[in-house]
This record gives C-alpha cells, structure tokens and sequence, in this order.
C-alpha cells in the first residue's frame, strides 16, 4: 500500500519521530514522508511511533492510498524535504 | 479532483494561509487540509497562495489524487484539527 504521513509533534520529539518514520517511508518536506509499505510493516511502524510519541500532545497521520500512488504531488515555495530517496 | 494539501510556512503567514486554504478545503489539523477542489478552484488557490507565501521560506504540498479518496485515514495521538467541515 501506499502511504502519505504527516506529523505534528512536540520539538523534543521530532528528530526520534522522523528517523523512525525514515527507517519505513521516504522524506518528502519537514514533517511529510511517503512511500510504499507493507501491512505488517505499517503496523509496526503505528507500534513504534505510539511508543515515541505523547498522545495527549502529539499527533500522526496516516493517508492510506492503497494499492495506487496520488497521481500527481505538486510543491510550490520551498523544496525543503530530503530526495536522497527518491528513484 | 481530491486534494490533499500540507503546508510549512513562516508563523508570521500561517493565519493568512489557514484562512484561504478553508474557503477551498476542509481543515483535517494543524498544517493539513483536504478536500474536493474543482481544477479551476484549485488553479485559483495556487495563484492566491503564491501572493501569500514567501517562495524562498514557505511550502506548500498539492496531493492530487484525482478522481479518487483515500481509502482510510488513520490518526495516532491528538486530533488537532478542525472537524467542523466533515461530512
């Protein structure tokens, strides 16, 4: 499945946030990432952030997409995310 | 289309960004906003935001998912966002 994250976290906790996010899904812009990824590894993923995060302060979205990628991702301003994993 | 949109920019812009990024899109929370846009609508909120943001220090992300929703939005932690427009 594909998958769109947004995060909306504490200052303290947003390098852990972002390198966990990292170890599953690209970098797209500061608190974006997305990729494919497996069910299981999705879960795991929602495991380990609820582990990281507050929950009474904290907040992650997952945008499931399925089996198929958006059609089209547009930034305009800044670039400011990673594409170091992008093919 | 279906758009998905998240935006990083400068405090001093956020209020004036939130604020024309709802007359096109629901709030989902703090910096992300979907919703069905029309082409036309959706070319007019670049163009608007173009005039707001700082092209050199702000963002601002367009997920076109064209004729199709997400198939699940999953929130970990806080629901942040405005819930006002959700049918």
């Amino acid at each position: 499945m594909f998958i769109i994250l947004v995060y909306d976290v504490n200052q303290k906790r947003v390098a852990k946030v972002l390198k966990k996010c990292r170890q599953y899904l690209h970098w797209v812009q500061n608190s974006v990432l997305e990729g494919e990824i497996s069910e299981a590894n999705l879960k795991k993923l929602k495991m380990e952030l609820e582990r990281i995060i507050r929950k009474d302060e904290d907040s992650v979205i997952f945008y499931n997409l399925r089996t198929t990628k958006y059609s089209s991702r547009e930034i305009i301003g800044l670039e400011k995310g990673g594409q170091e994993n992008i093919i």
